[in-house]
């Protein structure tokens, strides 16, 4: 099935929210869990992270069936020292840990500036713009990261020991937010398949044939199973610094105790959130940053598309899918429906 | 002058430090400056750092001479927040005052776990690895980057908006530390240069031609100015971040306000150190570092040597060179010298 022949149904938020709802409600989450699960789900759909989004959701529930995922347990804290704090995911829903730990260190740097929550022992917080997003709009800067199960190779290696743990930047702009959202490897292993079954190219390489040569064919990659890091040295450099922060700051679980796991969870993470309006200059802040942003937009491109900031692009979808709907696989949508009990 | 047929003197660190040491009271230096930034350029050049070491030096004199380095100025705390303090260089010596603001991290995260000291109006630190072995080595996770001057463009641009702003994260590991020092692009200008120089092309593409085509050739690179981000889009956006962060925190400028500067000078930087002997983890930590290196060092290679970790190969560099002597270039010694008074 190619991705010009596969149906497409557009959902309304509203309606995705609600059948979200209903199914995890149906699995044994509370009201409250049941119900940031069921909007983080839509609103990463919204935002056109699909993949992090409606498409993820018949698995999150899966991991709920197979015991991964603990919808009776939170995150609690274990210890405090200053502005750090260490918290135990119990493996409960991985989107209500990372949105709890996301607030609480909102809180804590209410009170110290800074406030840095490390996690351990949670599950998959989907996509991790989701907590940059939430702390830039309530005026926070954020940073923020996960490990992962084994998913790359280091620079010179054949096999996997580094995860593409995810980096989150976030800070506010206007009315929104600037959010940085990436993954250590060029291309996660669903942007391979995306291009694999359009039958396209790769626009830069993305990992390495058999026989260890730079490639921009997903199929390749997909058979090696050698995704190559950001900047190839220089990515798997930053991968594995983040897997020890995470660890160490959390007491939780390295990429490679993650990968002897049945499944990818028991992951750590890490939360940081920075009150700018302690600071003495926070009254020109939002002009400094205004300022940088149309530097920027000056860049002269070399197509005729405007250079966008991360996190640019998403207000556009994010608004086209709340008028017109979100477009998804109708054997996905059907999929998820049938998971009412 | 190709590398080969180029003399190489080789210089006793101690003979170095001192030279450093003297000329840079004849500048005016105090006492405890020149001793910092003569040990730190040592120190560089030991590790192999020659770019911000001894090559870097008469650069770093005429910056003084010019006006653009205040060597009478050191860094001051304008203003604190718990565990965030806002410090102005007041365009005192680089090395200076970020290794200031390096101790004075470790100090607040004695105090409350974590510390951030934001710096403004300060000097090129040289080389940000200095400050993430300064923490590391006295127990201290460290995160710190500096933004530069316009030197990059982003994605899909043609002429440079962002900086390389290199960023650093280093934690303890055994006796010393695992230090990884990454600029936002794939090669330096200094790089590119010594490749040309070798008549080599790049291991990886560095950049575009004129015609926008990406390339390992390190001269067309340095025709077009159009050197690549680490991981494209990806570096890019963290280029943006780290630029958007060291300009707020600090209320410093950002890299459009330092291209506008007559000399790259007035930079921005942040350091952040987290003491990990407050953690309850804390008698765990060291085996969990060792434990992921040790997994880390069982990836297998592509080609015949190990994979090593950021920072791996500087410790035989150091003993090596601290044996043997710091090779440097005849010429470049011979400039120094001729700056005794």
């Amino acid at each position: 099935m190619s991705p010009k022949s596969a149906e497409f149904l557009k959902v309304s938020h509203s309606e995705m929210e609600s059948l979200f709802y209903k199914i995890l409600i149906q699995r044994g989450f509370s009201n409250d869990k049941a119900r940031t699960c069921a909007n983080i789900f839509t609103s990463n759909s919204l935002d056109g992270v699909y993949t992090h989004g409606v498409n993820r959701f018949p698995r999150f529930v899966n991991y709920i069936v197979e015991g991964h995922i603990d919808p009776m347990k939170e995150a609690v804290c274990k210890s405090s020292v200053g502005s750090i704090e260490q918290w135990d995911g119990q493996m409960g829903p991985g989107p209500v840990n990372a949105l709890r730990c996301t607030d609480r260190a909102m809180e804590i740097a209410e009170a110290h500036g800074l406030g840095c929550v490390a996690l351990g022992n949670t599950n998959h917080w989907m996509r991790g713009g989701t907590y940059g997003w939430r702390a830039a709009k309530k005026g926070f800067v954020f940073i923020g990261w996960t490990n992962t199960t084994a998913n790359m190779p280091t620079w010179g290696a054949v096999n996997s020991k580094l995860g593409n743990n995810p980096l989150v930047i976030s800070v506010p702009y206007q009315d929104d937010a600037i959010v940085l959202d990436m993954a250590m490897s060029q291309y996660s292993y669903g942007a391979l398949e995306f291009y694999k079954l359009k039958n396209q190219q790769l626009p830069v390489p993305g990992g390495f044939t058999m026989d260890g040569s730079l490639t921009t064919d997903p199929d390749e990659i997909l058979k090696s199973q050698r995704i190559l890091p950001v900047g190839y040295w220089k990515g798997a450099g930053l991968s594995l610094l983040l897997d020890i922060l995470a660890t160490i700051l959390s007491g939780g679980l390295s990429v490679s105790g993650i990968s002897q796991q049945k499944a990818e969870c028991n992951v750590s993470q890490v939360f940081i959130a920075i009150d700018i309006r302690k600071l003495d200059n926070f009254s020109s802040i939002a002009s400094a940053i205004k300022q940088i942003i149309d530097d920027y937009h000056q860049s002269i491109p070399e197509k005729t598309s405007r250079v966008v900031f991360p996190g640019e692009r998403v207000l556009s979808i994010r608004a086209e899918n709340t008028s017109q709907g979100i477009p998804v696989l109708k054997a996905v949508w059907e999929e998820i429906q049938s998971m009412q009990i």
